[in-house]
């Protein structure tokens, strides 16, 4: 008998929705080595082949943003027990690093990203498929408070950036996803909560990996 | 030290939305003995001081239509370790029974109503609060169902009453407690996921009330 395969959580939601938040809280939660944290924001494509004046027009909330095959493929990889070296990217040049960052396959996998659940066939690797609702003025803030402490941009091309593309692309691709999820952690929820219930899920699925017989 | 009180779950969601089914399906695969099922429908206040022409014009969707006094007392004595008698209602004549059925208190309680999350004293009373968020045309089709097989209603009348009272109390009453929910399950979602991690969730606190030392 193969040794049980990976659980796999997909968080998604919109940008500043707070999925690494979530994630963050899940794997130190979960307390286990074996957690693996993907996020899907690492698969932007390089723009290094466009001048700087026009990396910033690209509408990085789109779904034609991510280099989705690859994605796929490191999901699937993982899911089978393989390493993979997952892309870096940087968000002050909107280019991929010439170094990559491996991730080793753990008992559960956490994959976030604003389109996790967009592509079907990524969906069908996901065990269990988390939406984060949060209301979109407090996700525009949280986005702005980010980007201008984090990513060195201005209020002025965060509120630009917002209203072009960040969210159109919401509207369009990422808050119809919402009726792909298993289950919605809204926000006003004691996200303790949630949380608690998203942890006991993996405490479980991880205690039966390691307590089921192996026959070899 | 007092022994742990018990774990209490709210399942709220509009009519038609599966409360029912969801509820059974937790104490199912929890399999314990010792969870509670409570719910709120049982405290409708009792109409025979009514002509029966009369009665099938009030508002049963409206805060207004329970007793909630009794549902906290309840609901609170339960999370206390007493037992209590649950009201009886019948929902064909809108009259509450001169029988009571006892509730005995368990490690979990599970109690469901349309409005569980509108009282913020019941809300307190609550360790998780869950949302079944399902398409209105859905819900409607199911209530249809439920009442014409179980409840002795004609497709007209149920028609006539969710247009007049069901329908604008939902939107009135019962959608704006979304945003108490902790979590909240979707249709569309594969709903034995979300119930698994509830289970999960159960599991975990029956087994930490069961093995945590009493020093009495």
């Amino acid at each position: 008998m193969e040794p049980q395969r990976p659980f796999v959580i997909g968080i998604a939601g919109g940008s500043g929705s707070g999925k690494t938040t979530v994630t963050r809280s899940i794997v130190e939660a979960v307390n286990l080595v074996n957690v693996t944290m993907l996020t899907v924001d690492s698969y932007y494509f390089d723009q290094s082949d466009r001048p700087m004046s026009e990396r910033a027009q690209v509408n990085y909330d789109s779904p034609a943003a991510f280099e989705w095959p690859l994605v796929f493929e490191h999901l699937n990889r993982l899911r089978s027990g393989v390493a993979v070296e997952v892309p870096v990217y940087d968000f002050t040049t909107h280019t991929r690093s010439s170094i990559t960052e491996p991730a080793h396959p753990g008992a559960v996998i956490v994959v976030d990203g604003i389109l996790v659940l967009h592509d079907p066939d990524l969906r069908e690797l996901l065990d269990l498929a988390v939406y984060l609702d949060v209301d979109d003025d407090l996700r525009f803030i949280r986005r702005m408070e980010r980007d201008v402490t984090e990513r060195g941009r201005t209020t002025e091309t965060v509120v630009r950036q917002y209203l072009t593309t960040v969210r159109p692309s919401h509207v369009q691709f990422v808050e119809p996803t919402r009726r792909f999820a298993d289950v919605i952690i809204p926000h006003g929820g004691r996200n303790t909560s949630a949380i608690s219930m998203l942890v006991a899920l993996i405490r479980e699925r991880v205690a039966l990996a390691t307590t089921e017989p192996s026959t070899g």
